[in-house]
């Protein structure tokens, strides 16, 4: 259908035995080369023209992350959608704009559900790389300038060191609860960080707070992830671990206006004590014992065993097998609303299944071009791949 | 020298033919298992106690980043400069105490020499960290959660294909020049982005300002640095470039209260109109003019010459070689407060002396660390690398 100097939505004719959400992928797909995620159906409009009817089936979309965000060819534009109006559009298309634009608020708030990652290394992650299968999944986005992006680990970049962490696991979890939904993590521990670095007039609290305002702009925040108490395990400080774990709750749910948020806070390893670092760790169970309180105390505080799960050599971080189990963990005191005192049922079987969940097509080509521009993939083998997936 | 229940700095007796400095990172060593950078001498304190004289050799120093920053003994414990007041010092202490809390808002203030990343990929840096050597000084920081932390590539993590930068040769040339100092990267360049996205209601330019605001309460921000326009090198968009890169300066140099701040912009490969995704840049030569049409017309704005550097096999994106000689010709820019308009003399000459640069044995040691701490080292490969480092 062409209406010459008309705007038009990008889309086209549903083949045979294809469902809508297909042929709009693949009509975006030819006609600008871009892959895009559905979000939602908008209302169908059927539309009598002078010379020919139609029916069209609008969703909302987004563009997949990547480096070339705007694949214009000489006839699209990609415009903000407070600009929509300003153009001439096909008179079947204006409808769409209307409810879109009507609707947009509301998009916009729910259609990201985020989670803030605070506390210290073992929030952040520390797991290998290579000691763990990729999870990569294009619901699970991550906070990076204060857009989201499709995640990718490591999310949280705090160190050079930076790897596996317990998010990932923790989002993959949740989207089998909520696979129509999308989830976004919000990457702000850092890593040998104490409460008192956590002080509320300091670089790291100041920096998570502003970091989940810009998410809030484009998600409902419905969740705090915390782990650390390592470097309050010395010198007595265990001692004025919950206090101090209270007053930083209180100064999260405050700043950012979420006084019922739950708050979900991991025990540290019991392999502490007893590692190469063990003697800066005195006080360990002291703080497991403290966290543990303060949930008890505290309306919407649930806390994490970490029983059971085991370091990398350095006797201090949680590897990257235990990282995956840990964040199923949090996913069920999230959603029980519940403490989780200690392993799960089929924690291994929940691992690998969320490990093994098969990509999409889309998911696929998005894994082969990062691995091609990233330089880990030849030119040759990236083309020889891709043509492969489209076959 | 023991003064029971007095608190003292750490450190010891001067051995034969040893520094001052190499006495310090030893004596630090010994008692508290850390490594230190040491930033500059205090006043040379001569003391006589009613038993004994001696001499102090005072030195401001900083701790080096890494997972366990606070590894005390029994007796020593770690304070902020605010509390250091609180505690019943030896007297020999006491005006070192002093001194340090009258200098400290300076030393702050002036210890780190900060510089902002903004733009879209190429300022980001897609280089294949397998492409360059290591780049490791520990005097280059990057701003991670609203610290300063050693410089590791990738620093600009706004992507998983996040690689080498120009901002790492950049920190390198400027150290050949203030061997003294320290230089501070604050990373907020995000792919894909056009000077739309840069508007200042906008997430990107918000986190900026946010970024460099923090990194400012404990460095002297001395430029940005700018590299984008391959998002606006299409669809007309190079005519308005000009005047949006102006008032996006003027924002920048509004928000940050400084009004004179160095602005250097790197031009657009010569090879982007040529490569996979050519056609989406067809005015990327207007955008190069526009870029430097900007810097004539504006006060302390300089443009930097791309020309013969290379891309990765996309066509896009620089290459790491490529982005080291690129940091060099922004900081000769920056230096010598003028247009780079071409290939500098001794370039390759240049790289290669500031990727040979000698590491120290602290910087040897943490580099190892950072690879044992990621899985890329074994137990067995770090303890005898270790072992070898100390002999």
């Amino acid at each position: 259908m062409k209406l010459p100097l008309k705007w038009e939505f990008p889309g086209g004719k549903i083949e045979a035995e294809e469902s809508k959400e297909d042929c709009l992928r693949r009509e975006i797909k030819e006609e600008l080369n871009i892959d895009i995620t559905i979000h939602k159906a908008l209302t169908v409009i059927e539309h009598h023209y002078a010379e020919f009817s139609l029916q069209l089936y609008p969703f909302v979309c987004s563009l997949h992350s990547g480096e070339v965000d705007t694949l214009e060819h000489a006839q699209a534009i990609w415009v903000d959608a407070a600009e929509l109006k300003n153009y001439d559009w096909a008179e079947a298309d204006l409808p769409i704009v209307d409810e879109y634009l009507n609707g947009q608020q509301d998009n916009n708030k729910h259609m990201v559900h985020s989670f803030l990652m605070v506390g210290q290394s073992n929030m952040a992650g520390r797991g290998f790389l290579n000691q763990a299968p990729l999870l990569f999944d294009e619901r699970i986005k991550m906070l990076r300038n204060g857009c989201w992006q499709t995640m990718w680990e490591p999310i949280n970049c705090d160190r050079p060191t930076s790897g596996i962490s317990l998010a990932s696991s923790f989002a993959a979890a949740w989207l089998e609860k909520n696979p129509d939904r999308e989830i976004g993590l919000i990457p702000c521990a850092d890593g040998g960080s104490s409460l008192d670095d956590w002080r509320t007039d300091g670089p790291l609290f100041k920096n998570a707070i502003f970091q989940a305002k810009l998410a809030m702009e484009n998600s409902s925040l419905d969740g705090i992830l915390w782990h650390q108490g390592e470097n309050d395990s010395l010198m007595g400080r265990s001692k004025q671990y919950a206090e101090k774990l209270k007053n930083i709750v209180d100064a999260f749910r405050n700043a950012l206006e979420a006084a019922d948020i739950p708050f979900i806070s991991g025990g540290l390893g019991d392999f502490l004590p007893l590692g190469r670092y063990g003697q800066y760790f005195p006080e360990s169970r002291e703080v497991n014992e403290a966290l543990l309180g303060f949930t008890e105390n505290s309306d919407n505080c649930y806390f994490v065993s970490a029983s059971k799960l085991n370091s990398n050599p350095d006797g201090l971080h949680f590897d990257a097998p235990s990282l995956r189990k840990f964040g199923l963990r949090y996913f069920q005191a999230f959603h029980r609303q519940t403490n989780i005192l200690g392993v799960l049922d089929n924690e291994e079987e929940t691992v690998q299944r969320l490990e093994q969940r098969p990509l999409t097509a889309a998911e696929k080509k998005t894994v082969l071009e990062i691995r091609y521009a990233s330089g880990l993939l030849s030119q040759y083998e990236y083309e020889k791949q891709s043509q492969h997936l489209e076959r």
